[in-house]
């Protein structure tokens, strides 16, 4: 396949990403648990990220779980919730709807050809990654988005009251931390991609 | 770009999908909400569909709500959920976790070049459809998913009790079928692409 990626385009976004991505360490924006992965992502001669999450819980204020605008985020974690954080939160007031939602891992890959990002979208959704694609292409790269299908939304409150029984908090609290547990799993595997199979070095 | 895909490969699969697609409506198997569509994309010179759903409300029997192995459907329907039906499902004995799942529409769009899908892929995601990506191309042709944000699970009991309160029953009923509801408009917004805004035309 013609490759419509100019290289020096690449590498000039592929700096700034890099920039970007030193900037959010040194701010401790940074999520962790992907640090060593997005690095060495960089190292790798034809690829680099540009967004990562390494699976996470959020808590939010939005008539559906689904949305963005007209959402508020009220609580955001990349490890375990403890069982004061989910106490706390459940009591939280809220405008319209108290939704948790844990997600699992998600990577934004740049490749520098397009025969390189369908070689890297076919390994990673046999590897388990199904709701991966390439969202775009253009001169600058081609845009692979690594995903899986780990996300689940848990409904907690509306305006006016709780909607889950106040004697099932315990069990709630560990499915949260065992779905992210499984969130963690998926990055695990990823990883293994990276480092060992050496996706993205040929 | 360059093309990949020999046509006469591309259009004995689109024979197929489309015999396969006539089939399903004689079984009674179609999804009515999108059948007009479907058939607007076969009409259509670059563009078939394998695979669609119109939005959705299922119920499933599984540890979380993602997976597929190891779960169970309980209940699948592509219009609302009435009360009875709600009240029969909570009431179903699980051997794990009963979660209520809505969903939004999906399509798989195989076009006939590159070009072609990346035009479509532009066009759904500046739409709404934002987790629409290319996920497979050969020599038969590259599958654009069609994809929105819209779904939400809803954790309704585990193996020994409710998880939920009684009470509030009438108030998930309502909420499973306004996002139903919402999932149908994002499929009104699709049909408008395919039928006014010609996508797949030129």
């Amino acid at each position: 396949l013609d490759n419509i990626v100019r290289r020096e385009l690449w590498e000039e976004w592929r700096a700034e990403a890099f920039k970007r991505f030193k900037e959010d360490i040194l701010i401790g924006y940074a999520d962790e648990d992907i640090v060593d992965l997005i690095e060495e992502v960089f190292r790798s001669p034809h690829c680099f990220t540009t967004s990562s999450c390494s699976g996470r819980i959020t808590a939010i204020d939005a008539p559906y779980p689904w949305l963005r605008e007209g959402s508020e985020v009220l609580f955001k974690k990349h490890s375990p919730m403890t069982p004061d954080e989910l106490a706390t939160l459940i009591n939280t007031p809220v405008l319209t709807r108290l939704w948790i939602v844990v997600s699992g891992p998600i990577l934004h890959v740049v490749t520098d050809s397009v025969d390189e990002a369908l070689k890297l979208l076919k390994t990673v959704r046999a590897e388990g990654f199904k709701h991966s694609g390439v969202i775009s292409m253009s001169s600058s790269g081609v845009v692979v988005e690594v995903i899986s299908g780990v996300w689940l939304s848990l409904l907690i409150r509306d305006r006016n009251a709780l909607l889950i029984k106040t004697s099932s908090l315990t069990y709630l609290n560990n499915l949260i931390n065992q779905a992210l547990g499984d969130a963690k799993k998926r990055l695990a595997r990823l990883k293994k991609l990276f480092f060992e199979k050496r996706v993205c070095w040929n």
